[in-house]
């Protein structure tokens, strides 16, 4: 029996699997060693009920205990409370935990989402082109001198990182071979390949339904 | 003497004054009576040493102590474990103005700031509208339903989503008034209106100077 339940949609199509953002709180329970269940709410009808939980119909979300909580950068943060192998206790060492995962939420994601959503739509000059390359730059340069984002060891701000970074259109773009080694280390762990195999086989299970 | 130095740029041009983020900062210090001062990097030449402290050559910064973090977010949420005014201290509470802050960040400002982006470069046709739309309209909602964004109560939550919402244009997008009854409340507040004419008077200052 546990109280850490994660809920994300019961089926989606190939595309996004294994990257759909449940992932992410899969994946910080695997480093932590926290035992987790898995809810579901529908993909194709998001009622009511799913909006009352998550307001703009996404997932993932979470339970724990009392408390409930959407967002995956909120959920990853709240994970990270628990357990100091996703967060160090130090003052100076959570500091830049919490900078390094904003820093992956609202510097790095806020281009490459919209960036790639302009790509799949077809627009034909995507204008987001010219930020892109300016942030994934800078990201190149910090990851060439150091091997984690923060504290001198992985924490969940390189989670979070590598899962915003990992997208292939995004981690194909350029040639940033410190990126790109970052990236290929931090999702070879046991932990990413745990929840990603779990991932798929969830979806996949849906199929077969 | 104080401990909380809070770093912006020297000079701004006209247009983004009241908005630059030092704002969320200065705001979230009014708002939790916490002292701090303000120092400055360059706007006009962005060398290593600010690179160093902000890889992306943006700022706000906070220095607490021993204690450095780039990010507004996450200089926000600093200074909301310091205070409870920004932050209740239950776990539910705390769990909900997380929430919404990451929120803020990741589910509005990733649309809003390339939307917007989009807007004053003028693209022609801005693919990013529709999405600007609905997540606007799930906020409309979930403004209609409530005061606060947060464990009924201000928290840091609504200081940042009221300052994603209040950029002009973004603002004036669409009939929501919902919104635009809580993007003047919020900003209304005393805490607000002066941390807005201290960012305006420093400047100001600067053009003096």
């Amino acid at each position: 029996m546990t109280d850490l339940v994660l809920t994300t949609y019961d089926w989606v199509p190939e595309g996004p699997r294994g990257f759909v953002r449940d992932m992410r709180l899969r994946w910080a329970c695997e480093e932590a060693g926290l035992v987790y269940s898995v809810s579901t709410v529908p993909f194709n009808n998001r009622g009511p009920e799913h909006l009352a939980r998550q307001p703009f119909g996404q997932i993932p979300f979470l339970s724990d205990g009392g408390v409930e909580l959407f967002e995956s950068g909120a959920g990853l943060l709240h994970l990270a409370r628990k357990s100091e192998k996703l967060m160090p206790r130090d003052p100076a060492g959570e500091a830049e935990t919490l900078q390094w995962t904003i820093s992956s939420l609202n510097s790095i994601e806020m281009v490459t989402v919209p960036w790639w959503f302009l790509e799949i739509t077809g627009t034909p000059d995507n204008h987001l082109t010219g930020w892109l390359e300016s942030r994934l730059s800078h990201m190149e340069r910090v990851l060439k001198e150091r091997e984690w984002l923060a504290a001198d060891r992985f924490t969940v701000a390189d989670l979070l990182m590598a899962d915003v970074l990992r997208v292939p259109k995004v981690r194909a773009f350029g040639d940033r071979p410190a990126t790109e080694a970052y990236v290929a280390r931090i999702s070879d762990r046991p932990s990413f390949r745990k929840a990603h195999a779990d991932q798929m086989a969830h979806f996949a299970a849906a199929d077969a339904a």
